[in-house]
């Protein structure tokens, strides 16, 4: 039998971090007593745990506390944190500490550093005049010193926003049987307080988006300052702009009359065309793009990334082709983001959500529920999923931003 | 091997009829030679065909013949209809017709004879003077004649709507990526032309359709004389009445501020002080309800069918316990109705799928993919699936119906 | 402001009842203090808490109240249950206590009597010799008894299984991404364990389970004594006597060659039959039917209600037409449940979540997420969903529990 | 008003595809008149049939004789194609014609000649010696000629397969209400029968096939050699090396006991000691992967795509992380295959969809039945999706091949 203490703080009962703490605790087949614990007695006030936990074996201990700590939970230790000089570009060391996308200290010397972009799934490397940064494994170079085991590492559990806001709903509440118009108004609220406050907005947009007919909505939120980063893809950006150029998507007129078929090349017209432009803004700047939210990122100048993936027609010009280029583009983008909107978009909102620290508001909309449970599951601490149309969201929530 | 010719006729090749039969033949395990053939020269001429069809057996033959009557094939026969007169009330001969929800003729005397009110899987009872109904099984005497075999019975295949509607739409084209703006505008424009034209609009509704927020816009669209007949559940009625007395769905407010949970037994104490009143018609004189889709059904004299299910709590005094009853009771409010609105329902829009002809526009919304399918591959020959938020979906058709 | 103190005991961190109940304060527009809390030292040891909450006035506090005691949360007093005798037959006083599905406990005379039927939004009527049991609304008889208010009345929040089993995973755990071969053996275990300790096994069956060729596998568990009684709708048993007679579902083909369309009457045939019959087991005993789930219920004893509904067609004659007189027959059945698996069923799956305390271990078992999402979230403390193909499951099962 | 004469032959009236000419022609605004028709008079008797299309304008006409030519639908003209040479890299001429993924022929001087590789959303390039080849966007090269406009181009529409297989479900039969153990034999007889006459078959895995625990069911697919090609992304690959080194996916246990979390980076460790190792294949020699899917494909030289996305972590050294790249390593695998497997794969499967000319059968298989229904209206003439858990599909499907 081995033991260890784990110390918790925080809002660890109202935001359930204590009860999942035990169930980890037990699931692993360890034991726990509680040593002490302190309960906050407001609302306001935050609580603390102690906990010795009791386990078989070293393996099994070890594996826990690493579950541990990604909710919180650290060891009571007095030691630095070591680190391990990488041999290779592209390679850590065996031992490397994995991170959260939870706030993080590293114990450097004696003194507590924030780590200052946490981000899931990455190393921590020591830099030379002691700040530590996340790195993800493609980017970590030979020579680097990396964190390694779990000694001077400290997490803290994310806070929870309080008070009359839709994230009393968290975790479960993404069921399409609630009244959304209220809903709406509640995540325009949250948009204007994150732009009052000095925050940026991302949207991150998947082909629904257009195919529903919120194109002009979303055009119009860019227009008016309300998005300012935008993530997606080849099949958004180009639908977005055959909407703007002919009037369809996927051949789909968007306007009056039935939504018949036609035109099933029309989308590969307008990618060639854009082609010979040589990039979206030159094809805006040459008049041949006149209206659509790339249109408008464009001519705001709202900064976007367009990922590519392996389904790609085309691809347009804009299109980073290389993934890991791509999700390094995303990262660049991602500082002071406090809301991210991910809507209807699987791919690039599973994509984003891996780059992103815990502590950004995010809004999953998509009419799926297995969609957005996977995605209000992942990646962040604060994420409200709506099970609901898009096209029908958007037009509310562009309703409300901007009347 | 046995050999029988049936004949088809009307849009058998652009409603995919002659296509589905000749499916139907080999599926069998028989097959087909085709004797001859008149395609329409235009959109608006109908076709004929005649196929010879070799079946192994004639058991293989007999089913395979029952089969493709549902679809509108018909043997080329002479007879007139058989009857065999029941012995037992509620039970058919053994050898019954069932009936499929086309328009049917019966060869009563050497002369056709219409049914008069098509319903799927029933029987055809003949009167003495001559006319032919359909009967549920339940609902049989002993003593009518029962037309049995398959003799001196012509089933019309269903004529498709033409021209700039919807229905080009029709069957698989449920998709969530659609614009829904046009079509909701397109079902308004239906909803129209079915008024302006005689027609009578049911309305099936399920508790989501509160629990969205969408009461008030169906109250609206009753209060418009939008809405003809309304059936529904105990639970979507004890919803509208929770919302209408105390302002919650589910112990759920509807209204401003965050949709707290709180007051579960909300739904209790008024089908409690409804109950006491008699009736949702006599709460309403008593000014106990004042407002909502059960309160505008009452005040507008819209007569409404709430079938009961083995889920319910309570029920209200108005639910229709029986639920052999309740079917009968939706069966008498039929008459004259074109166009049904399946609103977020499953239970009640299969019922009322099952008791319709195939010919009134069926418009089936829900969120969720799968019930959508469902229900458009039923009953109806023009059912457009639409899979959105149907509370965002009310919102828009009240705005335009009730501007 | 008011104010009143609650108390909560039982595993009330580690169940997230704690939790739930600080929320639902806020949520109120109340606020708290803790005013003493113990927590268990070891994982089998209970906790404990007082809270003292301050609410802006009675209405909110009483609801507020209302929704804790739902969580075990309950005031602490020193009172008597009060009682009103009802004046008239089906209706409750105004102010009844309306249940919950958790073990509760009434003060009469100073005693605490323990509630001897939970079931969720009833009430609770004493009887002469200080029995307290509950009571539906349609049941109550004038000159009953009825609790009102809140006082003297006790709700114990449910323990939570422990210990290496499925029900690890309550709650949000209903993902179609996990391995069943693993989670099938867990649920046979618990099905076995539930058995030998004298517990029954409720299985809640929709025509899917027919549908995916899963009839013969019920029927292996019928016949090896693995289901002790069986809740289901006119589909379903339509269905299964289908294929036990013509070897079809639906129409559909079960065995070997392809699921080939063909016979849409066929289950009104069979339905017919059954009623010539008189009923299901008459049909039996005639040798009518020879083999199917409904056969070997008959075989065996095992009973069985098949609550109807307003699709249904026919109905078969052992069908409770009246749906209140159901749900009394599926109470009268349910006693001595401890295992509840609700097999492709969402109609009355609900309806016997309804019925059924808390305690009772509910396997839900569909295909679609939402359904499962729907049903592991109402009714049962103890429900695991599990998305996942009915058919190959019950395939599973029965090989486990039948090999 | 414009004319054209456009005809059509095949299995016109089976495969349903004379109805949907005809419903795109009306939907278009467009008329027609049959010119003549000629039905086949048994069912391996092909149809021919010519229709005058009668269009307000030559814009709406160009448009719907697109459209028409991806259904088979070809004017009847006497031209040889035109060429237009390309004068940039990655460019095409404004008119190029937009491939579909059906058989098509090009004439050349007079002569009709093969398109060697269909693929959807590509132009034709005519090569020196006449060959015609279809090349993607990104790979087209200044200087290449290639065909522009109309003229000269032959589609052939897809004959459909016959007789007693799945594919009589083709199209919507995606059902989750179906017996799956007949379906699992019958795709077990088509691969059977593909390899029996030489053809190869696609293996298209998601995250998930591991999730499920189906991984060693593919396992034994590839080694018993049922598989010939693999496409998969970073995900699927990791999860299959994890379970094999750590016997873990996602860091939950897919063994015996309860599948509890636990060890979230150590999908993150495997890939860091694979990209050490260089490669899969190198990590599979050094002995540190030996077992699973991908170690069955190193051992079988088994050829596989991994195509990269901007989700992916680390990603695996084997990762194609340029998606154009990646596309273009999937085209160069496909040629000779005629069975292909997407197993609970959304992007990989769809990618593929676009790469694969339309004879090739595809089985989809996915528990979310939007995503079934999504996959099956695409790319392929022979898709049949099947909803299901996929990881009991795929133990069924192993020991059907491999017993």
């Amino acid at each position: 039998m081995v033991r260890e203490v784990v110390e918790l703080d925080g809002h660890i009962i109202d935001s359930l971090i204590l009860a999942k703490v035990l169930d980890l605790i037990l699931a692993a087949g360890a034991d726990y007593q509680v040593v002490d614990v302190e309960i906050g007695r407001t609302n306001v006030d935050s609580s603390r745990a102690r906990l010795e936990i009791t386990a078989p074996d070293d393996a099994v201990l070890s594996s826990l506390l690493e579950e541990l700590q990604v909710h919180g939970a650290n060891r009571l230790d007095a030691a630095d944190a070591s680190t391990v000089t990488t041999d290779r570009d592209g390679v850590f060391p065996p031992d490397f500490y994995a991170t959260t996308n939870l706030a993080t200290a590293v114990r450097i010397n004696g003194e507590w550093r924030d780590v200052e972009n946490p981000e899931m799934d990455c190393a921590l490397v020591v830099l030379d005049d002691g700040r530590v940064r996340t790195v993800p494994l493609h980017r970590v170079r030979a020579g680097s010193p990396v964190v390694v085991g779990r000694d001077g590492i400290r997490v803290h559990a994310p806070s929870r926003p309080r008070g009359r806001s839709p994230f009393e709903f968290m975790a479960s509440e993404v069921s399409s049987e609630k009244p959304k118009g209220t809903l709406i108004a509640e995540v325009a609220g949250r948009i204007r307080t994150a732009k009052d406050t000095g925050g940026r907005v991302l949207a991150v947009c998947g082909p629904a988006v257009i195919h529903t007919g919120a194109g002009p909505d979303v055009a119009r939120l860019v227009r008016g300052g309300w998005v300012d980063v935008l993530f997606a893809g080849n099949g958004f950006a180009t639908h977005d702009l055959e909407s703007a150029v002919l009037g369809t998507s996927l051949g789909v007129s968007l306007e009056g009359g039935p939504p018949v078929e036609g035109g099933h090349a029309n989308h590969l017209r307008v990618i060639n065309e854009i082609r010979r432009h040589g990039s979206i803004a030159a094809a805006v700047d040459a008049g041949y793009v006149a209206a659509g939210v790339m249109y408008e990122c464009v001519r705001g100048r709202v900064p976007f990334v367009l990922g590519g993936s392996v389904r790609d027609d085309g691809p347009l010009p804009d299109v980073v082709s290389d993934v890991v280029e791509a999700a390094d583009a995303m990262r660049a983008a991602l500082p002071g983001v406090t809301v991210a909107l991910m809507l209807a978009s699987t791919l690039h909102a599973i994509a984003t959500g891996n780059l992103m620290p815990a502590w950004v508001e995010t809004y999953c909309v998509d009419i799926n529920q297995a969609v957005v449970t996977k995605l209000a599951d992942r990646g962040s601490h604060q994420a409200l999923g709506l099970v609901t149309d898009v096209g029908l969201f958007l037009r509310g929530l562009a309703d409300q931003l901007c009347p």
